[in-house]
């Protein structure tokens, strides 16, 4: 496989997600399309990938799995049977550079603790968060995390958040001096849960970032900060809230024009091109794929939902990632940003 | 003022909220104006309230307070220093049964603190919570809470909110057995804190409650559920994203139709008709007002920055309460359902 190292390889959990194979099989053919230079490694039992397969197929490699970790397994449970399980050789296959990204849609509380275990987190760095660049209506994007890999985060923890956000930001949004804001329940200093009021005061000292303060949930998609941090549960429910809305306000121009005269029906039409184009960039089919930050290896993990264009989605994410060096940047910033632990 | 009683009375903390008297004014003589048995006890220094007032007005009565209680004042502080203050004399006129509710925009911390203090919980409640009935798309409502009076919470506090929730959709939208939701990261049992977890096995084992299980953010607005539990950091976060996106997207309508001819003027505005009636149930300013709920007596919390219409929303739920005669409702549900405390 040693060639293949030569240009842009993924490994594919294709067993993960509510649908398996059946989504990520085709998302993986349609990336083959896309990138020319792209070479993707499909985990899982070839009995259920080759069907699904043209007869000519090049730059894809099956690799065999025997097990699948199921979304409602306890973590701890799922890692200690993961031997052999399609998620952990996909790592594997990171771990010994055979590929240099894994993307999964699996159950995320293993994920994390798989990719922990076998990946390793970036010195300074307690736990990965789930991270995503949302779009934002004013043309800006905002890097949110976590997104749901802690669901309890404690002060340290969104401060290890704030600052990869902001290497994030200068490295994939070119942003020079980014502006980073924690989630709250309100604008003033004495709002909020303890460990946000004490990550702020840490970000308030620290010259290297640019702390804008506390943003309220109806700032999310505002563009006002860069950089949003909050704990995986938060975030999860937050990221969950405005997709569900989204695809609520993008159907409706369907159902607005239904039971209606030709004249509605081409207003109709006029009028989903309009708002595809406000907020077509907000369905979250467009920007599924959330990296799990603060890895010196980079993992991405789709919805469980996804369907074949938001997996793709996803895959583009991992290239994207490959692309900017993440791990590296990160591990390279912080080390000038954070103490040295002392194990190291 | 004995006669008052005899009616509708409500005191308004005048001096709450980002615009005080300029807005709870206006919204009072709007109550006013409209339910003609409705008698106002206006909580401020009558030499701001007066200028705002018509020459003639009646079933108004000002009562003078001579502070404020900021909103950044940490609520321990405010209430140790909230003598003569508007929040506190409203509260008061409602402890000394000179009115039946209070309506407040203003520090959610020292409202839930001043009110636990003066007008107590029901028996068998640790923390009361804020409570909305927030419209769901296809013509059902949901209840929710906890929306920002305890930023944590343990799972009996989490069990109680589900209690009352249920009895609220029982009494207010005439369910007969409503199903009850914990607002979660996954829908697997393993999901989410431990506070949910623990909280979701005492809801299955209950036979009172139609416990349907957790929810995720992308369900808040699509009545799967008639009571969506969750503590009041999430539930403040997530209700503010959805006030966010929906004034967005309202406001999308007119952006759209910008720089069009007058024929796209015209489908604008016919655009903007169906969006709204589609979705203007949805507007924060139509349900401004949240109750908090499990107090022996009615208090509403407006949004801090409520504007005339929806201080005048906040004031119509705290009639809504008095006429559902919601805090007795509830003790009476809740004195069959959970375990009298020892000290009582």
């Amino acid at each position: 496989m040693g060639d293949i190292l030569d240009s842009l390889t993924i490994a594919l959990d294709v067993m993960s997600g509510d649908f398996g194979p059946r989504v990520v099989v085709p998302a993986a053919l349609q990336a083959l399309n896309h990138y020319p230079n792209l070479h993707l490694i499909l985990v899982g039992p070839s009995a259920e990938i080759t069907p699904l397969l043209p007869k000519h197929y090049q730059r894809l490699t099956i690799v065999e799995s025997s097990s699948v970790i199921a979304n409602d397994m306890k973590p701890s449970l799922a890692i200690r049977h993961s031997q052999g399980s399609s998620m952990r050789i996909a790592l594997e296959l990171v771990k010994n550079n055979q590929a240099q990204a894994c993307v999964s849609a699996g159950n995320t509380g293993a994920l994390m603790g798989l990719s922990k275990l076998l990946l390793h987190a970036i010195d300074g760095i307690e736990r990965p968060a789930l991270v995503a660049i949302l779009p934002a209506l004013n043309q800006r994007n905002t890097v949110v995390l976590d997104l749901g890999a802690n669901a309890e985060c404690n002060s340290d923890m969104l401060v290890q958040f704030a600052l990869m956000g902001a290497i994030l930001a200068r490295t994939s949004l070119n942003i020079d001096n980014p502006r980073v804001a924690l989630l709250n329940i309100g604008e003033e200093d004495i709002k909020g849960l303890d460990s946000i009021r004490a990550a702020a005061s840490i970000l308030k000292a620290d010259k290297n970032i640019n702390f804008i303060g506390y943003l309220e949930g109806n700032e999310i998609l505002t563009g006002k900060t860069d950089v949003l941090v909050c704990d995986g549960f938060v975030g999860n429910v937050t990221l969950k809230t405005v997709e569900g809305l989204i695809k609520i306000f993008l159907s409706s121009t369907q159902l607005m024009t239904k039971r209606h005269s030709l004249l509605m029906k081409l207003v109709g039409h006029w009028l989903q091109k309009k708002m595809t184009k406000h907020f077509g960039h907000l369905d979250p089919n467009h920007y599924n794929g959330a990296c799990l930050l603060g890895l010196q290896s980079i993992v991405i993990k789709s919805h469980g939902s996804a369907n074949q264009k938001s997996f793709f989605a996803a895959i583009e994410q991992a290239i994207l990632a490959i692309k900017h060096n993440i791990p590296e940047r990160i591990a390279t910033s912080l080390s000038s940003a954070l103490p040295k632990s002392e194990n190291n």
